[in-house]
């Protein structure tokens, strides 16, 4: 994809998405962690000035706060995903006739790899942070709004997972084992982690949807 | 939320989202069931017309076809969720003065109500129909694709979670018990036939991955 996403429509978004140009799959994963962002924030935002919840009040403007920078982080993610995937692109793409070119190009397509399996990393990263927000609002946020706290939790998790598989991909064309071990390590971690905050979230709305 | 989402640009449905304004679920819903049905729309047309691919080619065109209607029912669900839960708070500002007047709001509210309920109830059969359109795709599409496959799963699967939510919510508020119990078990059925789904195509996807 050319373009930033946010100023697109969500109709051109989708017909762009489904065609065979060969997106960054980063488009769907930054969308589905900012969707999930801006759910805190629109729990927060039900939440704030309404003189019965005004106890957890400064927690819940933190929080606001925190979801709009976590949002600001995963459009941008967007854009650096798809520089990430043109530098490799570029490098493929370099002169192999000699051996001093072919080495090159070796050497500059994995460090291009290696940048462009950072950027998930992180995007997953933010996406697991929206999820912990989303563990206090059951307590302190307007309980007209606990479904949408439960909506934000799968979705930050889905987009985790999500970007944990363009991990999965980089690491498959990266030479540094060590790296690599290290990032298969850290990414299970983070993903089995995700499960577990999700389905806490999950508890506690199912808990306060009950009572 | 007032207008039809398809044609807002993205980062102006993400401001929305994330402001007080009581704007139904199903937007969000709707978008990710949306993105995860163009993804198995995009593995399609990856794979359509590609010599290696050509055994699986005219289910490749089922799947396509069905993905792109899926769509469809996705993206106008948003407007039936609107209308209906419109018809909810209007029958909510009906005049209850007289008690006959009282007893027809009750009446009137209790037939919106049940709407409201099945609009989200048909998303996540939808949600559903297109998690089942991905287990066929790690063994007949472009194996190049196979984490969009993924991806798509845990977008389909948090959306699906996403709508029963507000079957939920409206359960809470219907008075009609058998009603009631046969939602909550279609809700449940539906709820953890789509958790297996979600694993079995993902367990397919890591075993493509790995080979």
């Amino acid at each position: 994809m050319q373009t930033s996403y946010e100023n697109m429509t969500i109709s051109a978004f989708l017909k762009e998405l489904s065609s065979a140009t060969p997106a960054p799959g980063g488009g769907v994963t930054a969308l589905s962690g900012a969707m999930a962002a801006s759910l805190v924030m629109m729990v927060c935002n039900l939440t704030i000035s309404k003189e019965k919840f005004a106890e957890g009040e400064q927690e819940i403007e933190a929080i606001l706060e925190e979801a709009l920078k976590l949002r600001g982080k995963l459009m941008n993610a967007v854009d650096e995903d798809i520089q990430a995937y043109n530098a490799v692109i570029g490098c493929y793409r370099l002169p192999k006739g000699t051996q001093e070119e072919n080495s090159q190009r070796k050497e500059y397509l994995q460090v291009a790899l290696k940048r462009a399996n950072e950027v998930p990393y992180r995007t997953a990263e933010v996406c697991h942070r929206v999820l912990e927000l989303n563990r206090r609002l059951p307590h302190i946020g307007n309980p007209n709004a606990v479904s949408d706290v439960a909506v934000s939790a799968h979705l930050a998790e889905a987009a985790l997972q999500s970007a944990l598989y363009n991990v999965d991909i980089n690491c498959n064309y990266i030479k540094d084992d060590t790296y690599v071990q290290y990032y298969r390590r850290k990414r299970n971690a983070l993903s089995e982690q995700a499960v577990i905050t999700r389905e806490d979230v999950i508890e506690t709305v199912r808990t306060a949807l009950q009572s």
